[in-house]
């Protein structure tokens, strides 16, 4: 048997569901894999797997963790993860990152990134999916999520960069969002999509160690001042700033802190609960409209007619109404 | 003849364009009703008209002003369009509020608002459409809209309540986006949506005058100071807080200064064009989607089916994805 690549054997639907239950690690790995295919047949197959797992799912805490790349993501991740295992709770990194299957590589850096937390037999660390669309990379994570959480990871971080709608995206798959910061707020907020800081459930300033500690601290202060103004991301949950070095490692049990506080306030006052039940139905609806639009875009001859129709919206020529009317037409003669 | 309700004549197509590029103000009113109209011959013929004055649209500026009830929106449009008004500009002033049809009545007040601006014969006030839906309200208003820009009026108003969907419908019509504020910001931004901060090109503070003078400069310091926190509405435009008393008059003028900086600037950068090709396209993409959609969950076996999957998500008993691709399989199999 060739050793580099051996020939491995077909799991059946058991298979999969007993190794995750089992928390083996290939195993798990492997369901991952089988989730984030694109072959008709994976899929299916993926279903009947996530079927089988949904009664054993639920049981995490899910945050999501965004910042600009350079904000330190990786090495905050790995020394926060890394303080769980020590506590020994079971920790999964997720990554949704809509740009690594582009030819200039990942924002969120290649797969050799957590090094240490990747070895820590309580941690599983798995790069973002590749696929086409964020829809497609969204769909595999939040299954991947489900995976995790029946192989008993109870805490599960799901991390992307501070651009695009990648962050809406974790957001709506998490319990709790987190927005890692640098300091020079003003300037650096500018460079993000709009909208991050009012998702974000807490704030924390990276790289507070040594000479930039001070500034820091400062930028926290502007940052609660910024969040007073700024309705809650949660309601019922005060959005606050603080300071971590992922490099000392100052503030990282703050973090836990933070988020227990959040879970606590969260399980007596019924938001988490609510988000979840929100989160859930969200996700079905934009499941069913994502693929009845597609297959509206995908008709040879929607997508033949659109940019006519386009481009006489565009000139003025037609109203967007009478446009969107004629187009229809079109496509409902076709269809009958 | 009946004098309280005389019979009024039918009007064609031509009579329709003609009284509008003549600013007839009976046809343009007319025309606007047409619009509005629900039932189907009347839409259709909305449309030809429409179809006839496209060439005549285009050329106002279109501005869009929020802010909760009670900032004193109706005064401050009074005062701001009587002084656009004497110096020569065409003045429409048009309202979307989707609560205009519930039996509370309208958030921005009954038909007898700015009396003054109504008898002006350089503007034209029209109050918000009536419809059950804020995606009807928006493609009425966005059509009335270029009635009257095809009736030569240089300067629309579009206003709105900045609670709930209502001021993302504006801020998708419009060039500029004025957001109408009171002291007290902060507690009074915990009321408004999510966002709205964001969404502004200026941000007015009303009623600075008398007593509350000092407190309005405070405010308006305070928001600028946020404001360099935030992403700019505009990419190139510096989105910054002012004061503005209605009753007295003062800071009016400005307002208009501002938007003429925003307009040279807009022009001169090529923001202003691609903002009005991008809101066309947007509008043209969300009205197909918001049909193909509807006619989806207008579907009978879809409406008796949805309720049971919805259930099943929510208690795991089925993950989204299986969920949606079991009720996409039975609405196909019935399509077919």
């Amino acid at each position: 048997m060739e050793k580099r690549s051996p020939k491995r054997r077909e799991l059946k639907v058991s298979d999969y569901v007993n190794g995750v239950l089992d928390r083996d690690r290939a195993i798990i790995a492997r369901t991952i894999t089988l989730v984030e295919s694109n072959s008709p047949r994976h899929m299916e197959m993926a279903q009947e797997v996530l079927k089988e797992l949904m009664p054993y799912t639920g049981n995490s805490i899910r945050i999501g963790i965004t910042g600009v790349p350079g904000v330190g993501k990786s090495t905050l991740i790995e020394a926060f993860g890394t303080m769980l295992c020590e506590r020994d709770h079971k920790v999964a990194v997720l990554a949704v990152d809509p740009s690594s299957n582009v030819s200039r590589g990942s924002i969120l850096g290649d797969k050799t990134r957590m090094d240490k937390l990747s070895r820590n037999k309580n941690a599983f660390v798995r790069p973002s999916p590749s696929s086409g669309t964020l829809g497609g990379v969204a769909r595999k994570s939040r299954e991947t999520l489900l995976v995790c959480e029946a192989a008993g990871f109870d805490v599960i971080i799901v991390e992307t960069v501070g651009v695009g709608q990648s962050e809406i995206t974790v957001r709506s798959m998490v319990d709790f969002f987190l927005v890692l910061m640098l300091t020079g707020a003003g300037d650096e907020l500018q460079g993000m999509k709009k909208g991050v800081m009012e998702m974000a459930d807490a704030i924390f300033i990276n790289k507070a160690d040594g000479p930039n500690k001070q500034a820091a601290m400062l930028a926290k202060t502007e940052y609660n001042r910024l969040l007073h103004f700024l309705p809650s991301a949660t309601e019922g949950w005060e959005t606050k700033a603080f300071t971590v070095s992922a490099l000392t490692g100052e503030g990282v049990p703050e973090i836990w802190k933070v988020i227990q506080r959040f879970l606590a306030l969260g399980k007596e006052h019924g938001f988490f609960e609510q988000r979840r039940k929100e989160q859930a139905m969200n996700w079905f609806d934009s499941l069913i409209e994502g693929q009845i639009l597609a297959s509206f875009y995908q008709n040879s001859l929607v997508k033949e007619r659109l940019p006519q129709f386009k481009k006489k919206v565009l000139t003025g020529e037609l109203t967007p109404t009478l446009a969107v009317t004629q187009l229809l037409s079109l496509y409902e003669q076709q269809q009958n």
